[in-house]
């Protein structure tokens, strides 16, 4: 392939170890500003990496304190009424990926601090990186989600999940876990939808 | 790896000529659902396969109608004044994708109808599937970028792009054109974002 160019990037990867989201809420709302920012400022980010920019926010560190820290972020932003979005990209182990952004605690140590339950809908793709038979790990992480009671329905380019938040996201833990034990790079994407009014 | 299960797909693969984008409005404002649904409605999609559920709408057939058609929708929902995102899956080569819902028109038919400017801010990440030297393609998709003057910043997981409407479409042509001839199998997800309150 053409390749004459030095790479955009110059870091030889990050620490294996540190995982990452970086997600982009949305709130079908005119108070939208406030409702995003007060969820924001409100959840204990004190377990990760946090930045926020124009697009999005990205927490970064053990990977299941990232999990948990969106998802108290998540419990905390829906007000059981809005219909509000959450678009993210998780990941972990990119050679691309630089180091800096420290300090962040590297050892699980986030319990998540919401308790309630609410159902979510959710959009789902899964992309094990540098695997000729990456397929096959498509079809396991899949295959895992039927087993959970959480699968929905196939769709073009995505596979559609629907469950009680807390399933669904033990299942990301679970993604993560056996991510982590089978694959060098993988990146998931996920879009969880509350109070759409495509239910009413 | 373990794969003891059948693969819940059932197919072997679609046609290689048969590209998709699966999107999602986010539209924040209270009007919303008038927006989303209004914009939706007003496009010309009679050059590829439509269909919306309740988490996206979908866009399938060439590749150059299927941005095209994109590219008219994120047009036609910008009212120059609402913060709206567009979060979109385009993919082709899927091994696990069928070749159902057709009709759809298999040649670049679909010629662009808006003409109007206006700057939005992307954030953007290549993942080329099956390959072992994914990273060099990515690095030759993000240095286009960056050619074409459109790159704005890199960040965890995603470049960030900043330009017209237009040179961005372009540059999403260009990512196909550059796929179609060295993977076989290709996605990319993209934010788009227009009208943010934190540029003001």
């Amino acid at each position: 392939m053409e390749q004459n160019k030095p790479y955009p990037w110059s870091s030889c990867g990050s620490d294996k170890e540190i995982a990452g989201c970086r997600f982009s809420l949305a709130v079908m709302s005119d108070q939208y500003v406030d409702k995003i920012l007060g969820a924001l400022g409100r959840v204990d980010t004190s377990h990760v990496w946090s930045a926020t920019d124009l697009l999005s926010t990205t927490y970064r560190g053990h990977q299941t304190n990232v999990i948990n820290t969106v998802k108290d972020l998540f419990v905390e932003v829906n007000d059981g009424e809005t219909h509000i979005t959450l678009e993210a990209t998780l990941s972990k182990g990119c050679p691309g990926d630089v180091e800096e952004d420290i300090p962040m605690k590297l050892a699980p140590t986030k319990v998540v601090s919401a308790s309630k339950k609410f159902p979510v809908h959710v959009k789902f793709s899964f992309y094990p990186m540098g695997e000729g038979d990456y397929m096959a790990h498509i079809a396991h992480i899949v295959n895992l989600a039927i087993d959970k009671g959480i699968y929905d329905r196939p769709s073009h380019y995505a596979t559609q999940l629907y469950g009680d938040v807390n399933e669904l996201f033990d299942y990301f833990h679970d993604i993560m876990a056996y991510s982590d034990e089978h694959l060098d790079h993988f990146v998931y994407q996920i879009t969880l939808s509350v109070n759409s009014p495509s239910l009413r």
